[in-house]
């Protein structure tokens, strides 16, 4: 089965659970204009994306399971791990609909941010809050006469908070409307990324399918955590890399991060590295809405040879998790290879 | 014991569990600026209301097992039920951040709004977050042994979604900026103070202490929702009408729904009796930031006596449920006192 079915297989289960949300509106007896409104934020802001989360939930089931691909699965079994891999993307939605406003962002996806809708506005807060109570809705509906329904509660949980976490981090070191690189540092950026992404794009996905597969021993969650949280963050670090050293064609858009003031690793490493006089340039140019103090950063960046320290970089976390999947104990049923389909996906990427 | 010091001993709970929380983020290696913003957002938006509702919680578990008074509580009891009450006032801290920010307003409580903070701004969405996924990490560490841990979970998923539907729906019905008085009823306005407003401050205390007395047969649970969902709209019919007709010694603040274009019961129940003539000047006067507007829609509602509507439905609503609250059935350890304590407080308030 290609990659393409898989996501169309993936994206045909979402009208369900669209029609199944709408319902519960339905029986508290809610005004049509409101359901429909429910029903808009929720096709306008969860699919559209790549998916990766999401499918992610069904890959990694299939892999723990033994299954050749995924229409070998059977469609009950099929149906919950998609109705998680959903609950994913809801999560992501919520903190999308929410991460524009605060990022002040106009596009989304290719489209209008949520938010800048007619008629929407901050009305969208509201929105992302439901679109985050809806996960809830449908792990109750699905999931809850199993024995591990509180696992999925609380795995949901913990990682709204972290990734929260990382999200304030980001917002009061690198405020959207004042620059102050002082604030920025390499262990801030691990702290951001970690939490803001690593927890919720690679150990969730992976966390999830090990529940609903019963391969979900404290040990082996440990053990996917200590692979899937650094292989998250050398993800972050290679988008933050792309973003800048990536040509367009390769990586589908222009960078932005250096006018956005974004505190990314390319900064970071360059502020770790920099001298007295190329700080100052930093300083001075480093989140301004302006093309030609962005090519005075990216000369300060190739000057010191930040893409070198990513290259090395890359080179050695990629070994390091491959040597840390070489000795994952397979004793109680985890399987490495869950860990290596995740890897190959990142490892020398180019978008 | 007073309720002086009841709220007293209520607010002392509240250090210790802002301590850990804090903790959470510091055992995760979180940078100490970022610990204090969660600090700052917690204080700032907890604590300094009336505190009803998280007191109701304690107040209902002395009256279902009989207790003389909140004294006599056991410490270990007393603090379980003071979590579960400010979880209850975290969850309204949540909506409220969020509702100053949709509604733009300038102050809360006497002070400004959390989002008017400097500093603060949209970062403000991510603290609502935050306040939220608090309360899952309270009920995580103090609950999580409890044979009805499951239930509050899902009580609170539930009341949280109830609460963001009544939003959605005020929201739409009455945008801050658009007066459109064809999308009000008083239908509309029952739904919206109903999921708004009753089921998180009448219901979900009452149903909290219920699980912690181990009074809480579905039956129960059925019968106290049975008079505080009514109650709880009665209570915001008031609030609107004191709004408008109460005066400012007697509210303690000056009424500002007409000007503000609040779907409020008595701009409802006025469509609902008005002549064409009288609709008309409410279509140009409601919702206008203008005294003198203001005066000619109190006019039509004076003309209209919709106070004495307002007098006649309280008269009714309050022996209804006095009814309701004489046939209750205590065969299993509910006690229909839980409902009088609550009508009490309602019937006749002036502020
Ligand atoms: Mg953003
Ligand atoms: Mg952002
Ligand atoms: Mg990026
Ligand atoms: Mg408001
Ligand atoms: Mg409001
Ligand atoms: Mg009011």
């Amino acid at each position: 089965m290609s990659k393409e079915s898989n996501k169309a297989k993936f994206l045909a289960e979402f009208p369900k659970l669209v029609g199944e949300l709408k319902s519960i509106l339905v029986g508290y007896g809610m005004p049509a204009e409101a359901v429909q409104w429910f029903e808009d934020s929720l096709n306008y802001n969860t699919p559209g994306g790549k998916l990766n989360r999401g499918l992610s939930v069904v890959d990694t089931y299939v892999i723990l399971k033994g299954y050749k691909s995924v229409e070998d699965l059977p469609a009950e079994q099929y149906e919950k791990l998609a109705i998680l891999g959903w609950c994913i993307e809801l999560l992501q939605a919520y903190f999308l609909v929410a991460d524009d406003m605060m990022d002040k962002s106009i596009t989304r996806r290719g489209q209008p941010c949520w938010y800048r809708q007619k008629e929407v506005g901050e009305i969208a807060i509201n929105d992302a809050f439901m679109l985050e109570a809806s996960i809830y809705a449908l792990l109750k509906s699905h999931f809850k006469k199993e024995s591990y329904y509180i696992d999925l509660i609380e795995l949901f949980h913990d990682v709204t908070l972290q990734t929260e976490l990382g999200q304030l981090l980001d917002l009061i070191t690198a405020p959207e409307d004042r620059v102050d690189l002082s604030k920025f540092s390499l262990e801030k950026h691990s702290f951001i990324v970690i939490f803001k992404t690593a927890y919720y794009s690679f150990y969730l996905p992976v966390a999830l399918a090990m529940y609903v597969a019963g391969v979900c021993d404290p040990k082996d969650l440990e053990q996917a955590k200590s692979v899937l949280i650094p292989l998250g963050e050398y993800f972050q670090i290679q988008d933050d890399y792309l973003d800048c050293f990536g040509t367009p064609e390769q990586i589908g858009k222009i960078g932005t991060d250096i006018q956005d003031n974004k505190c990314s690793w390319v900064v970071n490493k360059a502020l770790q590295l920099a001298s007295p006089e190329q700080r100052k340039i930093l300083d001075e140019n480093y989140g301004k809405k302006d093309s030609q103090c962005e090519v005075a950063c990216r000369k300060v960046f190739n000057d010191l040879k930040v893409d070198q320290y990513y290259i090395k970089y890359e080179e050695n976390v990629a070994q390091e998790l491959r040597k840390k999947i070489s000795q994952i104990d397979e004793s109680r049923g985890f399987k490495g290879e869950v860990l290596t389909a995740f890897l190959n996906k990142v490892y020398k990427r180019s978008k």
